[in-house]
């Protein structure tokens, strides 16, 4: 399994991402699953990948060497995201065949976001048929994989207003919750996080289990949350 | 869907329902998933049920009429569990075949517990198979249904010695994470409180809409959460 998250708010995009992939519970590893290309004043594109790793990789082959690839010629994120659906579609019709032989699913779905000269940042989701849906002001995020446990943070604290910096954390803790809850979820993480109209990274790191801002995030979110609960008046019934 | 908790903390137990059932988004009703057995006295037990609204029924239908069904002669949890289970066995027996002609999975998960005489309260999960599994210490609780999103919450707050009154408000917020999340769980909701060795039901509640500890306990946990969330360091990177 894999968390993948990316979020959209007015001051920049954010994405974070975990590093396991397993093939049933004795066969666990370690991918990394976000992929960036940028070209300082230029552009910036970060792809978040989910779902069969060969797949993911396959497509990251495609799109290879990415400093000469389609996403350089892109004029807008739009097209950009169709260059990625593009590489899907050409491993679909190369393997799609054989995976129906053994009776596997074609499972991927991405993150990818970033933004291109004048254009404002954007975001989008892509499925495995090389279709793609964009974030609104009213959702402004995807997730992939296994998304349910960190959706219910995400939901009640992130709005286009939110600060990038809040933005990050919010993501850290639905990633917390969510490595808690399932352990085909699992660290190092990635996190990037791109400043709106800078077309340059702002900031991208691995955070591994020795962090010291994710072992506080860990320790004292899991008080504050008690905290909080505590606070809360008891059942009239 | 459906979402139903059972907490078991050394005071007593705790069950929560919602009550929205759905054959697709254009069909949702409303049906009560919790079935109270009480002999004041002398034993309580209560029923939550998830899966297959035709499979719950007619499981329900073979134990009834309660008050004269085997629940009342059992010694112990652990042979009226059984009961359950065997209700289960006939209705699969019944009606297995003909849902394997129509492509249907014969899915159903109940949550069951109470107390009969001196034995301590028991709780248990029941599979559609027939068979069972019991709370331990470590894992004091059984959600059936649409159980991720609000599993954060539980795994955070709730361990033995957490109050009776805590263990409701928990199970509430856990509802409402998922409520939040899932549009196909719904209102009312149904509240029982048991409180070990009383050996009748303390609290047995139908919380609606329009309910003000319920109103209350949406808007301030949301508040509270952000607030928790606005108190955590900002990321360090």
């Amino acid at each position: 399994m894999t968390y993948c998250i990316g979020l959209q708010v007015d001051s920049g995009l954010v994405f974070l991402s975990d590093s396991r992939t397993n093939a049933g519970v004795d066969h666990i590893n370690t991918f990394r699953k976000m992929t960036v290309l940028e070209r300082s004043g230029d552009r910036v594109m970060v792809l978040l990948s989910s779902g069969n790793l060969a797949i993911s990789q396959a497509v990251i082959n495609e799109l290879k060497p990415l400093d000469s690839s389609l996403l350089v010629d892109a004029k807008n994120m739009v097209e950009a995201t169709r260059v990625v659906g593009d590489a899907l579609r050409k491993v679909y019709s190369r393997d799609a065949e054989a995976f129906k032989e053994f009776g596997l699913d074609f499972a991927a779905s991405f993150i990818f976001g970033g933004q291109i000269g004048q254009e404002p940042p954007r975001l989008f989701q892509i499925y495995a048929a090389g279709n793609f849906i964009e974030t609104t002001r009213e959702t402004p995020y995807f997730q992939v994989g296994e998304s349910k446990y960190g959706k219910p943070i995400i939901d009640r604290v992130v709005d286009p207003d939110t600060s990038l910096k809040d933005a990050a954390k919010c993501a850290l803790i639905s990633m917390d919750s969510t490595i808690r809850s399932n352990l085909s979820v699992g660290m190092p993480l990635d996190l990037l996080v791109y400043e709106a109209n800078s077309l340059h990274v702002k900031t991208h790191v691995s955070i591994g289990l020795d962090d010291p801002y994710y072992q506080q995030l860990r320790s004292s979110w899991g008080d504050r949350l008690r905290q909080a609960f505590n606070d809360m008046p008891d059942p009239a019934y």
